[in-house]
């Protein structure tokens, strides 16, 4: 963190107080890390005046966003997902000359204290990069909040000049469907020998995999994950065709050994260029962009609706009389939304 | 059918007029199967005229409902849940005095003309006996639609009597989800051998069951039926136990073959027993309830609001403009929902 720019990030986070919106446009489109990072503390807060500034800096920094690589990255707990982010981060920077950002959905930090990414000592080597940026998932949000507020740090970060944009995610819950709206591909960390039940993946998301690393296939490993990627490329050629076209790739390798890394990465490379060509990366961002405006406007809908006093009021009585039968949920529903609209 | 009801039949049929909403409300509660099936035909039409008598009749069969076991039966296609709804019909009436309704959920019988319980000659015997009624699952509708309509048509059944509520589904969608916000119990049904995955099922359906009944389970199969008995015994010992308190448990037999039957359906009145002990079956009917209140308050929220005409014309707009980066998501929702709000 340069110095010099400490005595703002103390301001801010003594006085609570933000700085003009084209200040931090400026530090984002300049590559400053320290103001691009204030920049996601306000999207995140719940405060009405950050929230504001928030939406100015979005808006000013969307011309400027769009052009990364945006991958997600999943797989249980104990696959090895910090190791391989952060030997996939170093890697992309220092062979393949990318600027890295990593971001993380993970809407359970908030309970168990912050499960992935919540302790950047777990990837010291890539926090010190020059061309690296990682941030936690924001603590105590629902996951359609994480989801919304990943999805708008993702435009900050590509606005500050990152080319590729790691999302990390737990391969167990709802935020792997939260996190497909978001990226362009999507890799999944497994564990050699065992199937993907044993390790606690659910099936959809095997099924959402563009690419599959099986990781930790150190030599005494090695047979076993040879006999993993074939049962898996099986598995994937039995479902049913995306809708990329893309044969999904499996490959094996460590992170910890640093092995099968440029492997990987290369597959990513081909992943982007086939959905490139065929024109699948750009209609499904806009499929993207359509079912963001979508949320968005049907959450903003139901917040107007349901913070009326009158509604909230309403709401409750006519909640005990719909578990008294005493009038449908649906003759409810009407009831209370003639009181309002 | 009664004859002398045909003529009210033809009439409604001819005419497509409905008759006023007392006159269905007497035929349900006096147990009559053709106003029955009258007025579910109400709660299926798009006409606004058929919907108005629809919610009268709703709201006056309301206080008889709620008393019935409501049963979720489900399992892909080619597993026998025809022969083994049909069987069990036919056991429940007969050896248990019950009076059976079935009912089905398949959204995409709009798109292959009715895959289940479209053709009630598959039920030919149990669709004969008195004290059962059987109806198809609603054609042409959303997954949404087909779920209210079918929970709708739960409590017409309860008011008309019927104390066991059958509903059917196909155990590869999304359908498992609707069904278990409307049921008490959960019912899959799974062949001998081969594992869930490869029958098609979904990983969190087995999950969702409170029984399994794996089924043609005839003589050449008995061994192989008995390992998978042990086997899912197993894996639904592993799994996390369920809010209800209830260890799920598995039985074999043949619906074909009438084997198995009675035990089985001991096993689901060992289920309504203890969850009725132990305050879960209200305590489940009572979320259910405040389900849909909040699904129909959002749904009709959304229909209110994209229905507007001015709002459509803007939605097209900002559309635009956000597939061309011109606007973010959230502000486009913001300035959308300030046009009617």
């Amino acid at each position: 963190m340069p110095s010099a720019l400490n005595p703002n990030l103390a301001q801010f986070k003594r006085r609570n107080q933000a700085l003009p919106a084209e200040k931090y446009v400026e530090g984002i489109l300049s590559g400053n890390r320290v103001l691009l990072g204030q920049s996601i503390t306000l999207v995140e807060s719940h405060i009405a005046e950050h929230q504001a500034v928030a939406q100015k800096i979005i808006e000013a920094c969307l011309p400027h966003s769009g052009q990364a690589q945006r991958i997600g990255i999943t797989g249980a707990p104990g696959v090895g997902k910090s190791t391989f982010i952060e030997a996939s981060g170093l890697h992309l920077i220092d062979s393949l000359q990318r600027k890295v950002a990593v971001l993380a959905i993970d809407p359970s930090s908030q309970m168990n204290g912050g499960s992935i990414l919540g302790d950047k000592t777990r990837m010291e080597q890539l926090s010190r990069a020059e061309n690296a940026f990682i941030r936690p998932s924001p603590a105590g949000e629902t996951l359609g909040g994480v989801a919304r507020k990943t999805r708008e740090s993702i435009m900050l970060c590509e606005a500050a000049g990152y080319d590729t944009i790691l999302i990390e995610t737990v391969g167990v819950g709802q935020s792997e469907i939260a996190v497909h709206s978001m990226v362009d591909c999507f890799l999944l960390l497994l564990l050699p020998g065992a199937g993907d039940e044993l390790q606690g993946i659910k099936r959809g998301i095997v099924e959402m995999a563009d690419l599959v690393f099986i990781n930790k296939a150190e030599a005494e490993r090695h047979t076993l994950a040879q006999q993993s990627k074939k049962a898996y490329q099986n598995a994937l050629h039995l479902l049913s065709k995306k809708e990329s076209n893309w044969t999904p790739k499996v490959h094996i390798g460590s992170a910890f050994k640093q092995t099968g890394l440029a492997e990987i990465w290369q597959a990513v490379q081909a992943y982007f260029e086939h959905t490139n060509a065929n024109d699948f990366l750009q209609h499904q961002r806009k499929q993207q962009a359509t079912y963001w405006l979508s949320e968005h406007i049907e959450n903003a809908l139901k917040n107007w609706f349901y913070q009326d006093k009158v509604v909230q009021k309403k709401l409750d009585d006519l909640q005990k009389k719909v578990l008294e039968q005493e009038i449908s949920p649906f003759a409810a529903a009407d009831l209370l939304l003639k009181s309002k609209i």
